[in-house]
């Protein structure tokens, strides 16, 4: 059975690791920054070297292409991001793309044909540096113009792009033909505990969360803290309390695996000696589905006018943010699992909490995400860091599920 | 029976509400303002016109003078404060001067001869527009040079000086020796909703609040809110969310009838998308005796800490401020009562959770402070009323009390 080169893809996670590394350990590769224009260079020699072809498009997507015969053919995709947070780690993005990259140079190595060309990609800004997921969105042909007039530092987008020798224009046009498509697949770290508690060799994601956030405001009636009896109280902070503590319990009881956070509160008047009069509470909460994000919504909304009713307070209740749930394909998750089952490794569905360009590209073609465990679910953090041996076990099943894959291609 | 002049003193009320009054009913006569000069002025014509002395301090403390045969003789005090906080009231502060001066005019009417010197004295800022209790703390020498460098509007207190006539000098000289004095009694409106829901004439407060205020830090641990679960996390506000609600039960369970505040709260990083790792939490309490604050602090805290263990966070507490409890005198507390009983009218003991500058006078001399009912408990606010009978109440007891107390002097 073919398997990729471990030492040379370790190798390489190492030697990407070095572009953009503090003395302390951490790797700053934010998206248009010097260091990532560094890290594509790298990239690029290394596609060179491996025999593949380069290709950039118009939104600093890099790619490493292995043709099919036919030019005609369908490609499949694969990767993840060679940018990281500031003072990230070596493997949340690049271990995807590097995977990817290592499959190709094997298949190519190995000299076997396939109906389908095959893709190791590298999407632009995944962490939001400038632009989040300003690659797969691109490529998608979900960019508008307004999302590249509205970014935070427009001067920061436009000064990255000259850094690529791009421009607004060019990033707009990277859209692709879905129909010339036959899916994506990415490999990526866990970013959390549940494979390394559970000592599985592999998480397949059935769908990355969609996310709701709302102001929730509690009213009740300022008072002199002194002379205002405890039982006579319109507190809205005790609303508020009992609120936080009562939706941890009602979406553990009831919408496990989704979570919630109350991460930010703000009370008025905010003084020592007035009795709280408004509180204003953040909460956000994530799930699977859009029908599941719409039941714990009225659950939550629920439960938050309940709460302000029992410490007589009034309730309202205000949208910030909504981000869809996006399922992966449900074929490509059966076949990475058969894939792993082959390779003689343990797996698990699971529901990735954290964003991913795979939410991007589900919208457009068939797409997998799985993940290999990271130590203490550490990520973002330079103490980020997956064993030798789940990188490589990774990199297999990417490489047979790519096998897989563009072997079905009809060309 | 001896009875003060009903009409009179209602009159006096209404006329002095008219200085510093807003179209829409509330009345502003800051300490050391025009306004408040104003209703000095009035005051002193007032005092005049009743045949009584008239004496300012260094502190701008006005006072009427009704002495006894015997120069040396010892002084009961009465009285209360002219000035209101912004939009404030017509019956916190001005009630007490209205009705000692009332006392002092009917005594002086009824040729009624005394042993002790009788004072009716308003205290100079109170409500702390410029040096809360500015007035009592000059008269009992608790006023420190420092007390005046560090206040927040230094110019204010100077300007505000300058319209008085007076110098810091002059106000840092301001105190009277304990030994000339013989007592102190302040009548007040209650500020509260206790007298009125027993339906009670009367009450005598037995002491003015101690109060004594904390930081609070819950220390956990920041993370993602999508990939953490919600049973590893160690969520700062849910610590503090507990804390709150507990805190409140177990005042009320075991330190009424302490009150306790949660007036701010503040959390970082404070994201939508981030576990709360910090939360400030302000802690505010108050009880009637050092005693009392001190087992309520030790429950307090020590329930922090428990509920900061049982969320996995770590507890440390700060000081902000303490101010001590004050004791009123038992003899006096006694002759309130009884003189209440005598003309007929209910009363009950009570703690006053409001500082007043009977505080500041107990310190140095015997000190009754008494309340009348007010209207659904409203203070600092236009709507602050008192019923006429019950101001007519408040005078006849303090009339009596004070007939009482300067009855027994010794001279």
């Amino acid at each position: 059975m073919l398997t990729i080169n471990s030492s040379r893809l370790l190798a390489n996670l190492e030697e990407l690791g070095q572009i953009g590394a503090a003395a302390a350990g951490g790797v700053s590769r934010p998206a248009l920054s010097q260091a990532d224009v560094a890290g594509r260079d790298w990239f690029k020699r290394r596609v060179l070297a491996a025999g593949l072809q380069f290709r950039a498009d118009g939104a600093g997507n890099l790619s490493a292409l292995l043709p099919a015969q036919h030019s005609e053919a369908k490609t499949v995709l694969a990767g993840s991001h060679l940018d990281t947070v500031p003072n990230g780690g070596r493997f949340d993005g690049a271990l995807g793309v590097l995977c990817a990259l290592e499959a190709l140079q094997t298949i190519k190595e190995a000299g076997v044909k396939l109906p389908c060309h095959l893709e190791a990609i590298s999407f632009t800004d995944e962490e939001g540096a400038v632009v989040s997921m300003l690659g797969s969105r691109a490529l998608t042909g979900q960019l508008t113009p307004a999302d590249l007039r509205d970014v935070r530092q427009p001067g920061a987008l436009d000064a990255g792009l000259r850094r690529l020798k791009l421009t607004r224009a060019d990033v707009l046009a990277a859209g692709r033909n879905p129909a010339t498509l036959a899916g994506f697949v990415e490999l990526h770290i866990e970013q959390g505990r549940r494979l390394e508690s559970q000592q599985l060799d592999l998480g397949v994601v059935t769908a990355i969360v969609g996310i709701r956030s709302f102001w929730l405001h509690f009213t009740g009636q300022a008072g002199h803290a002194g002379t205002t009896p405890l039982a006579a109280r319109a507190d809205a902070l005790r609303g508020a309390a009992a609120f936080v503590l009562a939706a941890q319990q009602l979406v553990q009881e009831r919408h496990s695996p989704g979570v919630m956070n109350c991460g930010q509160i703000q009370v008025e008047p905010g003084s020592f000696n007035i009795i709280p009069a408004r509180v204003r509470l953040a909460l956000e909460f994530r799930h699977g589905t859009e029908a599941e994000l719409e039941a714990m919504q009225a659950d939550l909304l629920a439960l938050a006018g309940t709460v302000a009713g029992q410490h007589g307070l009034e309730f309202s209740s205000e949208v910030v943010d909504a981000c869809r749930a996006a399922a992966m394909d449900a074929a490509l998750i059966g076949l990475v699992e058969r894939t792993a089952a082959e390779l003689g490794l343990t797996s698990t569905r699971l529901l990735s909490f954290a964003g991913h360009d795979s939410q991007t590209m589900s919208a457009i073609t068939p797409t997998a995400l799985f993940f290999v465990p990271s130590v203490n679910g550490i990520s973002h953090n330079p103490a980020e860091f997956t064993h030798p041996k789940d990188v490589v076990n990774g990199a297999n099943v990417l490489l047979h599920t790519l096998l897989q894959l563009a072997g079905r291609c009809s060309d």
